[in-house]
């Protein structure tokens, strides 16, 4: 594993860089990755970043100048914000074990690269960006800090999410006082879709509160989707929609794939371990978060997701 | 206008403080004043707060133990967050014109006290307490820098608004630091009553968009106040609710005060003036957010409303 400093230098040592990224990319991987890659291009090397097929539209326009085209022939591979060569961008499955650099803040990074700058305690990889490139290039432009502070913010909710620490904080100021817009938190945290706001105002409508309100199942049908007129853009984080009712522990999302198949998201607090009761689907994930995907029609997999859940209630 | 170093000087010289607050008090006036009685305890000084009786209920139990009972003869009386004598808290009206000191953060303070220690550039007068406790008490304990967190948080949207700033964000890593909990964030920013939820479903259900989907009306009405069991606890911020749609510019917040009463409130961004269009109807506040009350049947009321905002769409 290698210090700040010796991945410094590592990157100093050489040049001829292409970076890549997880599959269902999120704001701190394509925004690290681009930050990364435009830190890089100042010092005078030259780097490119693969286009990610899932990338959100709200992202592309960001990160277009950075994308790799046809023929372009690295020397060396960095990933960002993976933690796992399993969920490698879809287009990448070529580089898994090719992988000479991984820059990653996941506990559970799997150690697949030659060299790691792996720092669990950050909550994002754009803190872990943002320090590297004040080594390498002694600060940042401006364009630099908007793409790190949506990397920040994107990982921690715009500081809510408890993971935000103390020094995540103190990146946030820095990339202000670098040039960040404030006015990024309007587009991100603080405007919805319309299609988004009429399937929210579904799901609500038809909450299933149980265990004395304490738990609710939120159902999101094909009908609503089209009804709504969502589309996989207005799916970001859905399932804390129905955790954000005030008393619920445990929240369950059950979401319709195909005719009569259905994804569940388990999001629980403290009576309830989201992993055992999707383990009862063959499902899992973390124990605060998990997943699972369930056949039947779906009064039956209402029926069974509520006797998953009182079974595995106050077992922690 | 007194700086941080002369405030501070002010208090040690004193004793016997009674802090008051402003009218329809949110988390950074309620929090800053009992983080302000705490600190100038911790001094060995008195202090007390005066009750508000319009504390919203997830504030009471926080601030109780600084609330002066009756009988309390103060030597000094403190405003926190108080603009303006004439929004003064409702059982305090016989304290105009005896305040010795003004703690506060707004740019329209009206200069109404003896003493003041105003500073616009902060975001929250919860900031202004942060600086002047570490001068007088060398640092807080935990539960005062619960107190300021919510109070920096309740003003800053949990660091979203446009009103963040570096020493905002620095304030809140030193307070998680002195052991404010990162999950007081989940309680004040992340989770919702049912009521409140069912009240923004039905407000999101009758969003009624005009020029071309950059301006909105949202409605509550009695009855719908009524159908989701919300109270007055349930309002805070309401207006933002049809605020928060992508791509709108003016958002109107028509609200039922009585039988054929109405209050608006209206939000505007570039496009219009909020202040011009409520003075339509005899109402003000600022460029970007003001009120007004309208008589009449709901039709009649949306119509005017439509006919005043077109009025002075894009006059700016």
């Amino acid at each position: 594993m290698l210090t700040f400093e010796q991945c410094a230098q590592w990157l100093r040592d050489r040049d001829d860089f292409l970076i890549i990224n997880h599959c269902n990319p999120d704001g701190d991987a394509l925004c690290s990755a681009a930050a990364l890659c435009r830190g890089l291009r100042a010092m005078g090397k030259t780097a490119w970043v693969l286009e990610n097929p899932e990338t959100p539209e709200r992202y592309a326009d960001r990160v277009r100048e950075y994308l790799a085209g046809g023929g372009y022939e690295p020397r060396w591979i960095i990933s960002t914000d993976l933690a796992d060569e399993n969920i490698i961008q879809r287009n990448a499955s070529d580089l898994k074990g090719k992988i000479d650099l991984a820059i990653d803040h996941h506990p559970s990074n799997t150690g697949y690269a030659a060299q790691g700058l792996v720092m669990p305690r950050y909550a994002s990889c754009g803190e872990i960006i943002y320090a590297l490139l004040c080594l390498l290039c002694g600060g940042i432009d401006e364009e630099t800090a908007a793409l790190l502070y949506i990397a920040v913010t994107t990982d921690t909710g715009c500081f809510r999410y408890k993971n935000t620490t103390p020094d995540t904080l103190r990146t946030g100021a820095a990339l202000l006082e670098a040039g960040a817009p404030i006015d990024l938190n309007r587009t991100l945290f603080m405007k919805k879709k319309r299609s988004r706001l009429a399937l929210e105002s579904m799901i609500i409508d038809g909450l299933d509160f149980f265990m004395d309100g304490e738990a609710v199942i939120g159902v999101i049908t094909a009908e609503m989707l089209e009804k709504s007129g969502a589309t996989d853009d207005d799916m970001d984080d859905i399932a804390s929609v129905c955790g954000q009712v005030q008393g619920v522990e445990t929240s369950i999302t059950v979401r319709q794939n195909a005719a009569e198949q259905w994804k569940i998201s388990v999001r629980t607090g403290q009576y309830a371990n989201a992993n055992r009761i999707c383990a009862e689907f063959g499902g899992g994930g973390h124990g605060m978060a998990s997943g699972a995907t369930i056949k039947g029609e779906l009064d039956d997999v209402i029926a069974a997701v509520k006797k998953a859940v009182e079974k595995h209630w106050k077992e922690q």
